[in-house]
Protein backbone atom coordinates (compact mmCIF):
# COMPACT_ATOMS: atom_id res chain seq x y z
CA UNK A 1 0.00 0.00 0.00
CA UNK A 2 1.49 3.39 -0.55
CA UNK A 3 1.82 5.50 2.31
CA UNK A 4 2.39 9.19 1.39
CA UNK A 5 1.64 10.65 5.17
CA UNK A 6 4.89 12.50 4.81
CA UNK A 7 4.07 13.97 1.50
CA UNK A 8 2.49 17.57 2.76
CA UNK A 9 -0.47 18.37 0.02
CA UNK A 10 0.98 20.96 -2.06
CA UNK A 11 -0.05 24.43 -0.70
CA UNK A 12 -3.53 26.05 -2.18
CA UNK A 13 -3.67 27.86 -5.31
CA UNK A 14 -3.89 31.99 -4.23
CA UNK A 15 -5.67 32.83 -7.31
CA UNK A 16 -9.66 32.18 -7.93
CA UNK A 17 -8.86 31.16 -11.47
CA UNK A 18 -6.52 28.42 -9.94
CA UNK A 19 -8.93 27.19 -7.20
CA UNK A 20 -11.22 27.19 -10.09
CA UNK A 21 -9.09 25.05 -12.02
CA UNK A 22 -8.37 23.02 -8.86
CA UNK A 23 -11.98 22.43 -8.35
CA UNK A 24 -12.50 21.49 -12.00
CA UNK A 25 -10.15 19.06 -11.96
CA UNK A 26 -11.62 17.28 -8.20
CA UNK A 27 -15.15 17.10 -10.06
CA UNK A 28 -13.04 15.55 -13.10
CA UNK A 29 -11.32 13.08 -10.67
CA UNK A 30 -14.69 12.13 -8.93
CA UNK A 31 -16.04 11.10 -12.19
CA UNK A 32 -12.77 9.59 -13.20
CA UNK A 33 -12.26 7.23 -10.58
CA UNK A 34 -15.73 6.55 -9.47
CA UNK A 35 -16.39 5.39 -12.81
CA UNK A 36 -13.33 3.59 -13.54
CA UNK A 37 -12.12 2.49 -10.06
CA UNK A 38 -8.48 3.81 -8.95
CA UNK A 39 -6.25 1.55 -10.37
CA UNK A 40 -7.44 1.68 -13.97
CA UNK A 41 -8.69 5.24 -13.94
CA UNK A 42 -5.74 7.89 -14.98
CA UNK A 43 -4.31 11.24 -14.49
CA UNK A 44 -4.41 11.42 -18.21
CA UNK A 45 -8.06 10.41 -18.35
CA UNK A 46 -8.89 13.42 -15.17
CA UNK A 47 -7.05 16.07 -17.38
CA UNK A 48 -8.95 14.99 -20.35
CA UNK A 49 -12.54 15.03 -18.38
CA UNK A 50 -11.81 18.39 -16.72
CA UNK A 51 -10.47 20.12 -20.22
CA UNK A 52 -7.37 21.13 -18.73
CA UNK A 53 -3.54 20.00 -20.18
CA UNK A 54 -2.48 17.03 -18.62
CA UNK A 55 0.61 18.64 -16.97
CA UNK A 56 -1.55 21.41 -14.95
CA UNK A 57 -2.68 18.33 -13.08
CA UNK A 58 0.47 18.57 -11.56
CA UNK A 59 0.50 22.07 -10.30
CA UNK A 60 -2.51 21.55 -8.00
CA UNK A 61 -1.42 17.80 -6.77
CA UNK A 62 1.35 15.37 -6.68
CA UNK A 63 -0.04 12.29 -7.98
CA UNK A 64 -3.67 9.85 -8.27
CA UNK A 65 -3.13 9.07 -4.36
CA UNK A 66 -3.06 12.54 -3.55
CA UNK A 67 -6.42 13.66 -5.54
CA UNK A 68 -8.06 10.42 -4.24
CA UNK A 69 -7.14 12.23 -0.56
CA UNK A 70 -8.90 15.01 -0.89
CA UNK A 71 -11.51 13.13 -2.59
CA UNK A 72 -11.88 11.17 0.51
CA UNK A 73 -11.54 14.50 2.61
CA UNK A 74 -14.31 16.34 0.63
CA UNK A 75 -16.97 13.43 0.84
CA UNK A 76 -16.78 13.05 4.79
CA UNK A 77 -17.09 17.13 4.47
CA UNK A 78 -20.08 17.27 2.27
CA UNK A 79 -21.96 14.50 4.05
CA UNK A 80 -21.57 15.85 7.26
CA UNK A 81 -23.08 18.84 5.81
CA UNK A 82 -25.73 17.59 4.61
CA UNK A 83 -26.67 15.63 7.11
CA UNK A 84 -26.35 18.47 9.45
CA UNK A 85 -28.91 20.49 7.73
CA UNK A 86 -31.14 17.29 7.48
CA UNK A 87 -31.18 17.20 10.79
CA UNK A 88 -31.60 20.66 12.16
CA UNK A 89 -34.60 21.48 13.69
CA UNK A 90 -35.02 17.70 15.04
CA UNK A 91 -37.24 17.70 17.95
CA UNK A 92 -34.61 14.94 19.91
CA UNK A 93 -31.95 12.83 19.30
CA UNK A 94 -34.51 9.92 17.92
CA UNK A 95 -35.85 12.25 14.93
CA UNK A 96 -32.21 13.52 14.21
CA UNK A 97 -31.70 9.68 13.70
CA UNK A 98 -34.88 9.41 11.48
CA UNK A 99 -34.39 12.53 9.26
CA UNK A 100 -30.33 11.27 8.99
CA UNK A 101 -30.88 8.20 7.94
CA UNK A 102 -33.25 9.38 5.30
CA UNK A 103 -30.72 11.72 4.34
CA UNK A 104 -27.91 9.55 4.23
CA UNK A 105 -29.82 7.41 1.78
CA UNK A 106 -30.37 10.01 -0.61
CA UNK A 107 -26.88 11.54 -0.50
CA UNK A 108 -25.59 7.92 -1.26
CA UNK A 109 -28.25 7.45 -4.42
CA UNK A 110 -27.33 10.79 -5.59
CA UNK A 111 -23.36 10.46 -5.15
CA UNK A 112 -22.88 6.85 -5.98
CA UNK A 113 -19.70 8.11 -7.16
CA UNK A 114 -18.11 9.50 -4.30
CA UNK A 115 -19.07 6.26 -1.89
CA UNK A 116 -17.37 4.01 -3.63
CA UNK A 117 -14.12 6.39 -3.63
CA UNK A 118 -14.51 6.50 -0.14
CA UNK A 119 -14.43 2.71 -0.09
CA UNK A 120 -12.19 2.11 -2.52
CA UNK A 121 -9.64 4.43 -0.27
CA UNK A 122 -9.20 1.65 1.88
CA UNK A 123 -7.07 -0.30 -0.21
CA UNK A 124 -5.16 2.93 -1.45
CA UNK A 125 -4.53 5.48 1.57
CA UNK A 126 -6.00 3.38 4.87
CA UNK A 127 -5.14 6.18 7.27
CA UNK A 128 -7.34 8.46 4.85
CA UNK A 129 -9.57 5.87 5.00
CA UNK A 130 -9.80 5.06 8.85
CA UNK A 131 -9.65 8.47 9.47
CA UNK A 132 -12.82 9.50 7.62
CA UNK A 133 -14.80 6.73 9.66
CA UNK A 134 -12.75 7.67 13.24
CA UNK A 135 -13.69 11.44 12.68
CA UNK A 136 -17.25 10.45 11.68
CA UNK A 137 -17.63 7.96 14.71
CA UNK A 138 -16.01 10.85 17.58
CA UNK A 139 -18.49 13.43 16.50
CA UNK A 140 -21.29 10.87 16.75
CA UNK A 141 -20.26 9.08 19.76
CA UNK A 142 -20.82 13.10 21.32
CA UNK A 143 -23.95 13.53 20.50
CA UNK A 144 -25.15 10.16 21.27
CA UNK A 145 -23.57 10.66 24.92
CA UNK A 146 -25.45 14.19 24.82
CA UNK A 147 -28.45 12.62 24.08
CA UNK A 148 -28.23 10.09 26.98
CA UNK A 149 -27.68 13.15 29.36
CA UNK A 150 -30.94 14.47 27.88
CA UNK A 151 -32.70 11.48 28.73
CA UNK A 152 -33.58 10.95 25.20
CA UNK A 153 -32.08 7.74 24.76
CA UNK A 154 -31.22 5.52 26.71
CA UNK A 155 -27.92 4.78 28.29
CA UNK A 156 -25.36 2.71 26.41
CA UNK A 157 -22.01 1.92 25.02
CA UNK A 158 -21.80 5.21 22.84
CA UNK A 159 -18.78 4.18 21.11
CA UNK A 160 -20.23 0.57 19.73
CA UNK A 161 -23.56 2.56 19.39
CA UNK A 162 -22.05 5.11 16.96
CA UNK A 163 -19.97 2.27 14.77
CA UNK A 164 -23.43 0.00 14.39
CA UNK A 165 -25.64 3.40 13.50
CA UNK A 166 -22.96 3.94 10.93
CA UNK A 167 -23.07 0.68 9.56
CA UNK A 168 -26.76 0.25 9.51
CA UNK A 169 -26.79 3.04 7.18
CA UNK A 170 -23.68 2.09 5.04
CA UNK A 171 -24.67 -1.74 4.43
CA UNK A 172 -28.80 -0.48 4.08
CA UNK A 173 -27.46 2.42 1.67
CA UNK A 174 -25.55 0.03 -0.41
CA UNK A 175 -28.56 -2.13 -0.46
CA UNK A 176 -31.54 0.09 -1.11
CA UNK A 177 -29.77 3.67 -2.62
CA UNK A 178 -26.44 2.42 -4.35
CA UNK A 179 -27.58 -1.05 -5.78
CA UNK A 180 -31.53 -0.68 -6.00
CA UNK A 181 -32.13 3.02 -7.47
CA UNK A 182 -36.34 1.46 -7.42
CA UNK A 183 -36.47 1.38 -3.76
CA UNK A 184 -38.44 4.35 -2.14
CA UNK A 185 -35.72 6.00 0.43
CA UNK A 186 -38.37 7.09 2.89
CA UNK A 187 -39.88 3.32 3.21
CA UNK A 188 -36.55 2.11 3.50
CA UNK A 189 -35.54 4.54 6.10
CA UNK A 190 -38.79 4.41 8.07
CA UNK A 191 -38.01 0.33 8.56
CA UNK A 192 -34.60 1.19 9.43
CA UNK A 193 -35.73 3.81 12.22
CA UNK A 194 -37.60 1.11 13.48
CA UNK A 195 -34.93 -0.72 14.36
CA UNK A 196 -32.92 1.92 15.72
CA UNK A 197 -35.66 3.26 18.12
CA UNK A 198 -36.96 0.04 19.35
CA UNK A 199 -35.08 -2.99 18.52
CA UNK A 200 -35.92 -6.61 17.51
CA UNK A 201 -37.75 -7.08 20.98
CA UNK A 202 -41.41 -8.32 20.94
CA UNK A 203 -43.47 -5.32 21.79
CA UNK A 204 -44.72 -5.45 25.41
CA UNK A 205 -48.54 -5.75 25.61
CA UNK A 206 -49.42 -2.13 26.04
CA UNK A 207 -46.84 -0.73 24.76
CA UNK A 208 -48.39 1.80 22.07
CA UNK A 209 -45.31 2.92 20.23
CA UNK B 1 -13.34 -4.06 -13.89
CA UNK B 2 -12.76 -7.10 -14.64
CA UNK B 3 -15.44 -9.64 -15.85
CA UNK B 4 -15.11 -13.09 -16.29
CA UNK B 5 -18.71 -14.41 -16.02
CA UNK B 6 -18.72 -16.09 -18.78
CA UNK B 7 -15.16 -17.80 -17.48
CA UNK B 8 -16.18 -21.01 -16.16
CA UNK B 9 -13.60 -21.90 -13.03
CA UNK B 10 -11.40 -24.73 -14.17
CA UNK B 11 -13.07 -28.13 -13.16
CA UNK B 12 -11.37 -29.17 -9.91
CA UNK B 13 -8.82 -31.84 -9.51
CA UNK B 14 -10.20 -35.56 -9.13
CA UNK B 15 -6.95 -37.05 -7.10
CA UNK B 16 -6.88 -36.01 -3.23
CA UNK B 17 -3.04 -35.19 -4.50
CA UNK B 18 -4.48 -32.66 -6.61
CA UNK B 19 -6.91 -31.56 -4.17
CA UNK B 20 -4.47 -31.29 -1.25
CA UNK B 21 -2.46 -28.96 -3.69
CA UNK B 22 -4.97 -26.80 -4.83
CA UNK B 23 -5.87 -26.34 -1.05
CA UNK B 24 -2.31 -25.15 -0.33
CA UNK B 25 -2.51 -22.63 -3.50
CA UNK B 26 -5.57 -21.30 -1.99
CA UNK B 27 -4.21 -21.21 1.53
CA UNK B 28 -1.13 -19.25 -0.03
CA UNK B 29 -3.60 -16.60 -1.60
CA UNK B 30 -4.96 -16.04 1.10
CA UNK B 31 -1.91 -14.81 3.24
CA UNK B 32 -0.40 -13.20 -0.20
CA UNK B 33 -3.65 -11.33 -1.28
CA UNK B 34 -4.97 -10.21 2.70
CA UNK B 35 -1.09 -8.90 3.01
CA UNK B 36 -0.34 -7.71 -0.14
CA UNK B 37 -4.08 -6.07 -1.45
CA UNK B 38 -5.05 -8.09 -4.70
CA UNK B 39 -3.15 -5.05 -6.70
CA UNK B 40 0.24 -6.16 -5.60
CA UNK B 41 -0.61 -9.99 -4.79
CA UNK B 42 1.22 -12.13 -7.36
CA UNK B 43 0.66 -15.50 -8.89
CA UNK B 44 4.32 -15.74 -8.32
CA UNK B 45 4.26 -14.63 -4.70
CA UNK B 46 0.95 -17.36 -4.31
CA UNK B 47 2.90 -20.24 -5.59
CA UNK B 48 6.24 -18.91 -3.60
CA UNK B 49 3.99 -19.18 -0.36
CA UNK B 50 2.29 -22.41 -1.20
CA UNK B 51 5.98 -24.13 -2.05
CA UNK B 52 4.77 -25.25 -5.75
CA UNK B 53 6.54 -24.40 -8.71
CA UNK B 54 4.78 -20.92 -10.72
CA UNK B 55 3.13 -22.95 -13.54
CA UNK B 56 1.46 -25.24 -11.21
CA UNK B 57 -1.06 -22.34 -10.40
CA UNK B 58 -2.47 -22.49 -13.62
CA UNK B 59 -3.08 -26.42 -13.49
CA UNK B 60 -5.96 -25.22 -10.40
CA UNK B 61 -6.56 -21.74 -11.64
CA UNK B 62 -7.03 -19.44 -14.72
CA UNK B 63 -5.95 -16.39 -13.10
CA UNK B 64 -5.28 -14.42 -9.86
CA UNK B 65 -9.21 -13.08 -10.61
CA UNK B 66 -10.10 -16.63 -9.91
CA UNK B 67 -8.46 -17.15 -7.22
CA UNK B 68 -9.97 -14.40 -5.07
CA UNK B 69 -13.55 -15.52 -6.52
CA UNK B 70 -12.77 -19.09 -5.00
CA UNK B 71 -11.75 -17.10 -1.60
CA UNK B 72 -14.58 -14.75 -1.77
CA UNK B 73 -16.74 -17.99 -1.75
CA UNK B 74 -15.02 -19.61 0.60
CA UNK B 75 -15.26 -16.77 3.19
CA UNK B 76 -19.12 -17.17 2.98
CA UNK B 77 -19.13 -20.58 3.55
CA UNK B 78 -16.63 -20.90 6.67
CA UNK B 79 -18.46 -17.80 7.50
CA UNK B 80 -21.82 -19.41 7.58
CA UNK B 81 -20.45 -22.42 8.87
CA UNK B 82 -19.09 -20.54 12.58
CA UNK B 83 -22.35 -19.04 12.94
CA UNK B 84 -24.75 -21.74 12.37
CA UNK B 85 -22.26 -23.37 15.02
CA UNK B 86 -22.20 -20.59 17.74
CA UNK B 87 -25.99 -20.00 17.34
CA UNK B 88 -26.99 -23.35 17.57
CA UNK B 89 -28.98 -24.53 20.74
CA UNK B 90 -29.80 -20.56 21.03
CA UNK B 91 -33.29 -20.49 23.20
CA UNK B 92 -34.33 -18.14 20.24
CA UNK B 93 -33.89 -15.73 17.96
CA UNK B 94 -32.50 -12.68 20.24
CA UNK B 95 -30.12 -15.27 21.69
CA UNK B 96 -29.32 -16.33 17.95
CA UNK B 97 -28.23 -12.66 17.58
CA UNK B 98 -26.22 -12.08 20.64
CA UNK B 99 -24.66 -15.31 20.12
CA UNK B 100 -24.10 -14.60 16.68
CA UNK B 101 -22.87 -11.22 16.87
CA UNK B 102 -19.81 -12.49 19.02
CA UNK B 103 -18.86 -15.01 16.89
CA UNK B 104 -18.77 -13.38 14.12
CA UNK B 105 -16.75 -10.49 16.13
CA UNK B 106 -13.85 -13.34 17.04
CA UNK B 107 -14.54 -14.40 13.51
CA UNK B 108 -12.81 -11.35 11.90
CA UNK B 109 -10.23 -10.82 14.93
CA UNK B 110 -8.96 -14.37 13.66
CA UNK B 111 -9.58 -14.12 9.93
CA UNK B 112 -8.53 -10.90 8.67
CA UNK B 113 -6.99 -11.78 5.74
CA UNK B 114 -10.59 -13.39 4.76
CA UNK B 115 -12.14 -10.12 6.12
CA UNK B 116 -10.00 -7.60 3.53
CA UNK B 117 -10.29 -10.15 0.75
CA UNK B 118 -14.03 -9.89 0.54
CA UNK B 119 -14.00 -6.00 0.79
CA UNK B 120 -11.68 -5.85 -1.92
CA UNK B 121 -13.50 -8.44 -3.89
CA UNK B 122 -15.99 -5.63 -4.78
CA UNK B 123 -13.08 -3.80 -6.75
CA UNK B 124 -11.79 -7.02 -8.96
CA UNK B 125 -15.61 -9.06 -9.36
CA UNK B 126 -18.37 -6.95 -8.18
CA UNK B 127 -20.76 -10.01 -9.08
CA UNK B 128 -18.78 -12.39 -6.71
CA UNK B 129 -18.92 -9.28 -3.95
CA UNK B 130 -22.81 -8.58 -4.46
CA UNK B 131 -23.31 -12.03 -4.08
CA UNK B 132 -21.47 -13.15 -0.97
CA UNK B 133 -23.91 -10.19 0.81
CA UNK B 134 -27.08 -10.95 -1.35
CA UNK B 135 -26.71 -14.29 -0.43
CA UNK B 136 -26.05 -13.85 3.40
CA UNK B 137 -28.98 -11.62 3.63
CA UNK B 138 -31.67 -13.64 1.98
CA UNK B 139 -30.71 -16.55 4.42
CA UNK B 140 -30.85 -13.84 7.22
CA UNK B 141 -34.02 -12.55 5.86
CA UNK B 142 -35.93 -15.97 6.06
CA UNK B 143 -34.49 -16.71 9.38
CA UNK B 144 -36.01 -13.49 10.48
CA UNK B 145 -39.29 -13.87 8.95
CA UNK B 146 -39.85 -17.64 10.87
CA UNK B 147 -38.53 -15.90 14.38
CA UNK B 148 -41.56 -13.09 13.88
CA UNK B 149 -43.82 -16.23 12.91
CA UNK B 150 -42.91 -17.22 16.15
CA UNK B 151 -43.23 -14.39 18.16
CA UNK B 152 -40.10 -14.18 19.01
CA UNK B 153 -39.11 -10.52 17.56
CA UNK B 154 -41.31 -7.97 16.70
CA UNK B 155 -43.13 -7.49 13.41
CA UNK B 156 -40.90 -5.58 10.76
CA UNK B 157 -39.25 -5.10 7.43
CA UNK B 158 -36.96 -8.40 6.94
CA UNK B 159 -35.19 -7.07 4.58
CA UNK B 160 -33.78 -4.02 5.38
CA UNK B 161 -33.47 -5.56 8.53
CA UNK B 162 -31.14 -8.27 7.48
CA UNK B 163 -28.82 -5.51 6.00
CA UNK B 164 -28.83 -3.28 8.76
CA UNK B 165 -27.78 -6.32 11.60
CA UNK B 166 -25.07 -6.86 8.74
CA UNK B 167 -24.06 -3.37 8.67
CA UNK B 168 -23.93 -3.63 12.64
CA UNK B 169 -22.01 -6.24 12.43
CA UNK B 170 -19.89 -5.02 9.75
CA UNK B 171 -18.80 -1.79 11.16
CA UNK B 172 -18.36 -3.00 14.71
CA UNK B 173 -16.43 -5.52 13.49
CA UNK B 174 -14.30 -3.29 10.99
CA UNK B 175 -13.70 -0.91 14.35
CA UNK B 176 -13.08 -3.46 17.53
CA UNK B 177 -12.45 -6.88 15.76
CA UNK B 178 -9.97 -5.66 12.46
CA UNK B 179 -8.00 -2.64 13.86
CA UNK B 180 -8.59 -2.96 17.67
CA UNK B 181 -7.06 -6.32 19.25
CA UNK B 182 -7.35 -4.89 22.56
CA UNK B 183 -11.28 -4.55 23.04
CA UNK B 184 -13.24 -7.40 24.65
CA UNK B 185 -15.35 -8.53 22.12
CA UNK B 186 -17.84 -10.40 24.75
CA UNK B 187 -18.46 -6.10 25.99
CA UNK B 188 -18.88 -4.87 22.81
CA UNK B 189 -21.04 -7.62 21.47
CA UNK B 190 -22.85 -7.21 24.57
CA UNK B 191 -23.40 -3.49 23.50
CA UNK B 192 -24.10 -4.08 20.21
CA UNK B 193 -27.00 -6.56 20.84
CA UNK B 194 -28.47 -4.11 23.30
CA UNK B 195 -28.69 -1.95 20.31
CA UNK B 196 -30.29 -4.52 18.27
CA UNK B 197 -32.56 -6.15 20.91
CA UNK B 198 -34.07 -2.80 22.59
CA UNK B 199 -32.89 0.21 20.44
CA UNK B 200 -32.04 3.99 21.47
CA UNK B 201 -35.27 4.20 23.05
CA UNK B 202 -35.72 5.35 26.62
CA UNK B 203 -36.69 2.90 28.57
CA UNK B 204 -40.59 2.81 30.00
CA UNK B 205 -40.91 3.15 33.57
CA UNK B 206 -41.48 -0.10 35.18
CA UNK B 207 -39.80 -1.86 31.87
CA UNK B 208 -37.69 -4.58 33.53
CA UNK B 209 -36.11 -5.24 30.13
Amino acid sequence: MQERASEAPLPRPKTSRGEATRQKLIDAAIREIGRRGFADASVAGITQEAGVAQGTFYVYFRSKEEVLRELVLRMGRRLRHFLTQATTGAADRLEAERLGLVAFLRFVRDNPDLYRIVAEAQFVDFEAYRRYYDDFAAAYEEVLKAAVGRGEISPGHSGVRAWALMGIADMVGQRYALWDDQASLEEIAAAGYDLIAHGLSPKPAGDAR
